[in-house]
This record gives C-alpha cells, structure tokens and sequence, in this order.
C-alpha cells in the first residue's frame, strides 16, 4: 500500500475542512502546539499544554441500544476520549456531556448512562463538568474532554525510518464483540473489550515520558490508523504478522468462521489500544517497564521504514499490502 | 409565578445528572469555579481562569435544511457558544466542531457551512481547533468552545434583591422568523436575527469588569431564561413590561396576527442577547457605557427582589405571573 496519495473518507473530510479553515490564529495569551489531525488539539496557557478533544457517538452508526447496556455506554462515550488523551502522553482533567435523547430515555435509561459514565470519571481522575441536553428521537452523545500534559505531547507525526512499532493489549477484540451481535451470536464472545474499552492512560504517559516519537489511539483498526501516523510522519513500515497481538475473542471468531486471525485483528475497529513508534532504546525500556509497571502487554509489531509504503510480512517471508480495510465512516 | 419550585423540563433533567454525577474533584492543579448549571464550566489553572461550553444542533430539533442556509448554520453553531462565554464576561479562545453528516452533505454543502463558521470564527478570533466527523442519516453539529476570564466569570446565581435587571438588544426577532417559517411567510420578515445572532462579547466582558452580580444568555427566552437566573440566586423580580425592548420584527410579527408583542417578545427563545443583574450604580454605568462603547442597546427591564416570584408589571399598573411559557426542548 502506498501512503503519498491523498486521504480517502473520513481523514479527507478532515483536510477539506481544515484547508477551508485555514490557520488557526490565537490570541496572544495562547501558543497552538497541535492543531487538526492529531488525536486531540494541544494549546498552551502560560505554563501547562491542554489538550482538548470530542467524539461523537450517534444510535444506529456507532451503537444500537437493544445491543448495549446503558451503563456500558456511559462509559465507552468518555473512555473513547480518554483514549485520545492517552494517546498524547496526557491526563485527563475534565468533560462536558451533550446528550440528545427521545422522552422515554430521560428516566432510569438516563440514570443508568450516566452511573456509567461517572464510573468511568472516577476510575480516571475526570469531573463532569456540564453540558447541554436536548430532546431527540435517537440518541446522540458528544463528550468533550481536556487534559493537560507535562511538556510536548506526543504526536502522530514524529516516526522516524528505523523506530519499532509497538501496540498495547491485543487488537480486533472489540470486532468480535460487534461481529457476534451482528451475527446474534453474542453469547458465543466476550463483549467486554467491544462495550468498556480501557483507556490506556499510564502506557500513554510513560510512552512520553521515555521518548516515544509518535503515537495515537487505535479507534479505526491498525490497518486503517497505522497508514494514517504514517502518512503524517512521512515514513512508512513494515508489520510483523506473527507479531500482531490477537485478542483470543478475535481468534476464536477468526477461526470458527475460517477467517485468518491476523487479517481480522488489524482490520478491527474499537479497539482504543495504543500504537506507538519509538527508536530501539526507548522501545526496549518501554517493552520492559510498560508490563511491568501497568499490567498491560506491550508488542513489538513492526519498523518504521523511509519508503512511503507499508506491508504486513508474513511467516512465510512473503509480503502482502496493507491495505486489508479499517473501519472508514464515510465508505462503510 | 413562584420560584421555589423543583425546576422542570431541562432544568430538571441537568438537576438529575449532576446529583447522580455528584461532587466534581479535579486533580490538584485545577481549582472548579462553577461547574454544572451555568452557562459554561469555569476551572482556574494557574493564573488564568478557563471557560468551556458545548451546545448540541439536530436537525429537524433546532434547525430544518430547507429553511437555513448552510452558511448561516455554520455562523450560528460557533455563535451561540460564543454568547455562552459572553455570559460569564469572557473572551472566547478556541473551538472544536464535532459533525454527523449524510454523504450529500460532504461537499459544497460542507463547504459553504465551513465558510460560515469560519466567519464567525474569525469575526471574535476563534481559532477553530479540531473535532469528530461522522456519517448519519441527518445533520447533527456540536461545537466544544474554550475561553478565558480575567479574574472572576459573573455567574448566574450572584443576583441581589435591589439590582436592576438590564437586557441587551431586543427580544423576539428570532422568535418572529421562526414563526415566519413555520407560516411560509418567510419573506414578510428579516430572518437575520433568527439565522446570526450576535453574541454580545464586549457587552459581556464590561459588565463584568464594571461589577454585574449574575449575567446569563438568553437562548430559552426571557420567560423561561430569567427564573432560571432568579433560582440560581434565591431571589425573585419585577419585569416592567414597557421597558422590554421588543424586536421590529417581533412587533410586527405580533401585531399581523393580533397578539400581545411583549408576551411574544419575552416568550421567544434564541434571542442570544445578555440578561444582567447588577447594583443601580453599576447598573446606570452600564446604560450609559454600552451603547456608546459598543453600539449595542441596552435596557433597564426590572429589579430583582428578595420574594421567590416574578411578576410583569403592566402599563396599567397591573401584575401579571411570568409564566408564558418560553422554549424547553422536553416540554415542547
């Protein structure tokens, strides 16, 4: 797959606003560090970097509600913006919530959304902090987080020809969880990764703070975020498949449904694992300290290459591209 | 109309989520100003003192495609943000557009709504910074805004019996296009007011600086907006129904189908003009400076006082309750 051609979908969306836009312009009082394109904005306020970014969910496109549970869903629709932050090297401070709901979800459906949601605050250092509500006939939820980073955050653009490439946890979970509800099979898969994600906020600020030189937050799949840091960083890479981390549900649904497990894991989206590209040095550090000091499996999936392609190396030696799919919103 | 009454609609739906969310607790570098309830979240992070706000748009709920232009969508989506931090006296810093589309909305459509948005962006020096895109079935838009105070934001709930209420503009011009509209009578009426409201940022930020006790925008209606403002501060008001400054349109609109132009005017909602409570010597500091600093009217409506009720005062020296209705989307 080759990475020079221009954004396709959703990340062409994205450069068409932002070229219409222009460059943004702050006031004196602010220094922009980040603006579109990355996981989230990063300004600077006198000594700290915020950080600040949204993400909408919508019923019927991101989640069905006879699928998910309400609680469960308060807490995907703050820890997929708490993914972003991770993806920074950020903490978390606070969000705002902005809710449309049909009349008959404003009770113990609301009560329950927002139980989860609060859990999700707590088990993270976030204070909700307000709002807007608004009446609907589906759901559409919109939560926006800011967080502060000590120093530079880590962006997507920062991957140089020779990094390794690591991932957290094991990818294509989620898509298992949404190919057994699809299929209704729920009961046959561990829906757990698909409804509460885990932001993976310590891996996320120990990755900055070693030197990681890139990094975001697997939302789209790898094969449909890793061409994405690439692209933004003006390299390209070569993928390991033996090395990808498969989550067991991946495999398990991969292999009853004669899918190749690798092929199905990185075109999973949801997974909100971080991807991270740093020199060998830092890499190692991080392959050591990363398990052990936050519980969560680090891989080493691949190197960065000066060649603006990427490919998936197989066992047998052979390469194939990279370009297995991903999860785009604007070609699904 | 009496104030000491559990809130409904809404207010009641914001009442329930932050109860169940419960105390806010930020990490040690953050100190919470105000939090869920007022216009925006205000938090302190070292010397500067921080707003932010979220307002949700749908379509078919706030807005019609075959009536608003996407340009004028795109204006008013940051604009009513920007009356938000108005609101607290601030100075708007950054934005975030999180956008649900249909795939026939992705082009010039797209376009000509950046464009608008842009304009207001650049119109009060917004930068705008980031944000979600998504594939839906109808236009959902939310945009996140950023500010800055100096010193302390005006909340709503500092109103003193003995302040004047002041209010900028003139009510009900959004409210008349709206009806308009609704009439196929859109020709008969400048929809200006209904299509760009003009957040009242300078007005905002001296009012703040010279001493307002409580300020609030008015996106509901003064009916719905001003016990809003007079339960947040444990007080109640007088409103003199021939100081309302009443829009043309709205007299208009009001006298074509014989009803009462200031119960139209005080029922409209998405005027985004600033209600203002403040001590008479404040007060008549404001009257005089406003509309020579900032060319915007300003009106003396009524005065604040200790009993939890609200009357409209009449010409003829009658009172009559203030309950006239205004916009809840959960009533409506």
């Amino acid at each position: 797959m080759r990475l020079d051609a221009p954004a396709e979908g959703e990340g062409a969306l994205i450069e068409r606003i932002a070229r219409r836009v222009g460059q943004a312009s702050l006031s004196d009082a602010f220094r922009l560090v980040l603006g579109i394109g990355d996981d989230t904005a990063a300004l600077q306020i006198g000594e700290q970097t915020l950080l600040w970014t949204a993400d909408m969910l919508l019923e019927g496109i991101h989640f069905r509600l006879d699928w998910i549970d309400p609680a469960s869903l308060g807490w995907k629709s703050l820890a997929v913006n708490l993914s972003d932050i991770a993806a920074m090297g950020g903490t978390p401070v606070g969000a705002l919530l902005s809710l449309a709901l049909p009349a008959e979800r404003t009770g113990a459906w609301l009560d329950a959304f927002v139980d989860g949601l609060a859990e999700c605050a707590r088990a993270y250092g976030v204070a909700l902090l307000g709002g807007d509500t608004n009446r609907a006939e589906q759901v559409v939820i919109d939560v926006s987080v800011l967080g502060v980073v000590a120093g530079r955050p880590v962006p997507r653009s920062g991957a140089q020809a020779g990094d390794w490439l690591l991932a957290t946890g094991a990818l294509g979970g989620s898509r298992a969880g949404l190919y057994a509800l699809l299929a209704g099979e729920a009961s046959a898969i561990d829906l757990t990764p698909h409804f509460r994600p885990i932001p993976r906020l310590q891996v996320g600020a120990l990755a900055r703070e070693l030197g990681a030189t890139a990094m975001m937050d697997l939302s789209d799949g790898l094969a449909a975020d890793l061409p994405k840091l690439l692209r933004a960083s003006g390299v390209g890479a070569v993928v390991c498949a033996a090395q990808v981390p498969v989550h067991p549900a991946a495999a398990h649904w991969a292999q009853a449904h004669g899918l190749d497990p690798v092929a199905f894991a990185i075109a999973g989206g949801e997974d909100y694992e971080l991807l991270i590209a740093a020199p060998p040095p830092v890499a190692q550090r991080l392959l050591e300290r990363v398990p052990a000091e936050t519980g969560v499996p680090l891989a080493h999936i691949g190197e960065v290459i000066a060649a603006q392609e990427v490919w998936l190396q197989r066992a047998d030696g052979g390469r194939e591209s990279f370009a297995i799919g991903g999860w785009d919103h604007f070609r699904a």
